[in-house]
């Protein structure tokens, strides 16, 4: 069976309570519950998620090298500023999927613009809570 | 069942031929077929490819206004460029959701740049010829 | 009697169709028939709408050269990306009058900036559908 | 009968003296005159023109809330550099059509950007004195 | 007792009729007469507006050198394009406070860049009228 | 009585002994005293540093959803480069007035774009320690 | 004998008729003549021109993979636009020289800037012409 | 015997009070009557300031069309942003001179930028109150 | 004997797994025990590395004020994003050297913007391990 | 017979032994014999390579005014930075041609921008040593 | 008696026979000589010419250091290329006066920019031969 | 015995006279004695100096290609201005160290760019006089 990790960025621990209108009513707990459930045996999925870029950082590290098969990253506001969490992508050999719930491209410049997307494998966004499993069927896909 | 339709952009047609070590060596034909096979019965998928910017707005035209229940865009480099498309995204009610095979956000800074993003429901990007089927499937599960 | 050319861009055969709080609900037929009644007999106004880019450069040459006495001009979103069609009023001794229904001053910074207002004789915009009367009058009016 | 305010800003008082090659040889008051003209007794045309952003701002207030049926602004260079204007055409309920003899589009770079034009209903620029009558017509036709 | 000046700029003469929205329904007389209210004595409050950039300088010029402890300044949209209002704070001696009762940094960019910031002893903004008591007590407090 | 959070951060625990010809000699003890003072009784103030952007975070989150009735954020370097911050104040339903100590217009470029004053119910800056008091005064006026 | 492309973008079939201050006076079928005539029996040449991106595309791909030896082009506006051109000279594995009659960079900024010079064998550009002419020698002198 | 007029804009009444390290220690009128005495009979100097922009503008018509022989102009910071003082000195024929007692280049940016320069006759900056003279020196060699 | 102290920002604690062909194989030990060995007695050399931008700023404060001798800062990505330790480096007393093993200046663009070289007293990048040993011979030679 | 002079700018002096994957083996005394005997006895070929801006500005004027025919100008990277340079093309008669024996538009972005190109009546680059034997047939071509 | 340099930079050996409809038709010779007639036996005139950055820089070091009393400098195209000048005389002692004979303001952007500008003295520009004796009596009457 | 290069460009040969508050009060001929005799015989030095950028490229050839062993270039201005320099530091083989004295981070914007570093072996900037001496060291540790 794969091993999956997903890192949730800052304020994703609010999913549920922060701008709904936005990012939807379901709390990250039945997200990541769906995305388990959605794998079907073929995969175990952990969960980090931190509000701080050196505890994502440090959990990056931690799960590359292998000890992982893949890991979906929704960095929240850190995709538009760490270019250290980038450095940290660039720098484990684990493939890493770029995920958001909003639609990016559709709200203001500076979160058109992702640091992290060109050290990721791909990018899935706009879907809401559906990224996550979406995107955990594209590392399955992978090689 | 459901109906969606896959518009391809430019030298989109020399998929398999073009530059392989993006864009991998199937053609768009072998990567249709797959993509409907996985759709297992739950959509029928059409399929259109054009150079010509006029001819793909004339075809979203088509499939708008409820003709299909989703479409699935690589708008190739209009993609970049086009506001035409853009705009007839935005005028037609289907959902549209933007698909690259490359992982554009690691290519020239025009590249990583969307005009069409704002006016799509979602964008899967990075993953090669498994960004077709990848967006039927968020197609399917918008509600 | 006079005759002018009416050429509609990219997405404007939606008109009544297509986001109507911007564009309004009548559609291009009604409005070019209340056109050519407001001219009252002293002129007369072909038609013509593409949405290829290309094809609306080649209607622009067979107009050109004095085929007619001017050239109303709406080329929606091309506006803000072909040069070529700037090319093609500047090429062609016709006087071209840009229109636009929605106030484009008013909308995203991509459609503030105009590529063929420098070669047309006047710019009209923000009035709906009253536009292309307006443009029509203005055209007359020319020596 | 309706009432309409014309307004023009700096230098336009020049009119007829200061570069002919690109406003013509007619004074603001032969303008005006062929303006009242053309209205044929549809509407009353008062006439303002200051060199003052102040006074041109104040002129707007005491024109707005219902005092006339619509303005029509030449702003002149004031087009470019004043936020203030803009704020007071925003301010006043009154219609506001912008005009520029000139072809604004055709000029230098800092002309091709307007302040006003976002706040504005409408945009009639390049026709000469023309503009003055197309913009009365366009504020009659405003429900 | 204290003295200070409170200076409005451009179309804040509509305070109350203007875009409520953004600025509230209570005039400037209303708001002058709390703020005075709220110094309980400590301060003696002059007032003056115009819509003229001119005007404003002519009015701080007579403010300085020693004529009042401090003025209060809503530039209004001089504040984005007024460098000359700017040097006149520079010039002379008397503390100024900028403020402004919309939430500024939340407006259109042009907005959120203020030439008279850099000479002023401060800045207070998005409160609504509650700016003009804060800056009064700034000053006080200004030893 | 009110509850209000000051939150500082980078660097500001250094407050009386970092560049005192910017922020002054005293320590953040002192001032965070002296406000409590000011307060009169009718607020309680709980204070908080922290140099790392995720703690400030966790904090703004654990003070958000009615815990507090208002936060006083003097964000100091995170204010220009955390957009992760901006969107914890977004997230909570509490108020949050920001503050700097310094005249932030009148240094570097950087310094003069905030990332949370968007989002942010006002901004006070300027004034050296009185900002604090300042702003937990603009708190209370809050309805 | 070798077999050479010559490929023109819009508004080329003007040439001759339009702007002759720029372009001259002579017809494309002039100077493909003299081209044909100066190749002196050493190369075979066709004839493509279109105003259309997506047919210059089209016939871009039909000469490609070794169709023909060597393809001049000149994109007119298109070089300046379209980057789904570029797309397909680096799609292909013929030859392409870029070619202007004009001076481009004597004129405006947008035309300084070439989308497809990147994807070229070389860049010939200002002799008129003759430009045509000394494209096909180069490639001829290729490999 | 020649007229020249002097019109110096904003703040320059405080010349002699206003940042004497950057202007000087000495007054306008000092300075305009060290420049009379420095004419030496060849010339008859009229003297104009004012802080509003309009009342420059109605100066610069008044002395326009030959009513002097040349005009010394120290625009003040309306050098930097008054497009409408640039367009009044375009149109009237009188020669115009601008210049600037401080090294304007050696200051922040946006007053390296002179909107008058492209349209005045020259340009002299540094010399502190000299440029005056030197400017009237230059107007008097002008054929 | 002097006292240096080392800190090492994001993702130096991968240094010798970490994209060899750019950071060289040897590890951060290794890497300080030479260095520690080539002091040859003249300097005692603390470490420090962390992920966290805070932890960083937090070991600074700690290091300021006379507790070391000198620093040597490797900040990593934070060297283009983080104002927070800038601010900290000009906040304490201690000299600041900046390094990098890589040559920064020839990597992509956002590297070649230091946000902390400012505030250092010196920067010394591209040789490899090698900077930290000449880091801290600069550090030793400083009076 | 015609005179052509040929003028290297700085580094060519290198070619064939400077980075040959980018410029080839030959070095430049191959490259002007190979010119020289493609001119066939129609031309006179004179050659000049220099390191320095200023000793290629005199050779320049040099060959101005008449004393030779046309001229080759391979800038190197004084094509990009040197003004002085295209002043001198300006202010000489003779015709000059741009060449660049690498694809100048496939490398960084300083290099697809030439100073001198405005001057040029014509650039070929990209064609390796060929550049030569083309630009001298393009000026033989000219009137 | 005051001695004074005159440097002039690129192509200015030129002068009456470049471009006269922007330089004039007087060579440098007839200009220096006017200028040293100009100055009645008040100042000692020296000149230097020279094509090259490196010479010019390194006769205003022997100029430097009281070995004249001013220095008229006209840098040509240097003046907007060369930061090495400008160092040059921000480190001699002397003080140097910027000309231009042409008016540099209503040229082209790239020469709006002038790096030696914040170094010099002050500024003369647009009034022809004239600014080098306008510019001797600035330095004659510096201190 | 090792052999390198110090290389100075544009005003380094007036250290010690210009601007000792930037540079320092020793001539470079001390600063040369100095590194000297810290190489300890380990290295042969040899010096050159040019205000010339064409001597310098000329200097840098001949140093080229095994003829030294490493090179200390600290090319003043030029750093900033001069590709060329950095297309002759690409072209030969020997390693080139950019050295600065001072801390040229700290300094204008212009100043922050380096066109050199790209293609240097590393860079050392900051330390005044010691850059060389450094530089040294680090060229005699590259293997």
């Amino acid at each position: 069976m794969r091993r999956i990790l997903i890192v949730n960025g800052p304020n994703l621990n609010l999913t549920g309570r922060r701008e709904p209108e936005i990012y939807g009513t379901r709390t990250m707990d039945d997200i990541i519950a769906d995305t388990r459930a959605a794998m079907d045996g073929s995969a175990e999925i952990d969960y980090f998620q931190s509000n701080s870029e050196g505890a994502i950082i440090d959990r990056l590290h931690a799960a590359g090298f292998g000890a992982v098969d893949g890991i979906v990253l929704n960095a929240g506001a850190y995709t538009h500023t760490s270019l250290a969490i980038a450095d940290a992508i660039a720098a484990i050999a684990t493939p890493v999927v770029e995920v958001h719930m909003s639609r990016v491209a559709a709200r203001e410049p500076i979160r058109r613009q992702s640091l992290i997307g060109p050290v990721c494998r791909g990018t899935i966004a706009g879907f809401g809570p559906d990224v996550y499993r979406l995107a955990c069927h594209a590392i399955l896909a992978l090689a």
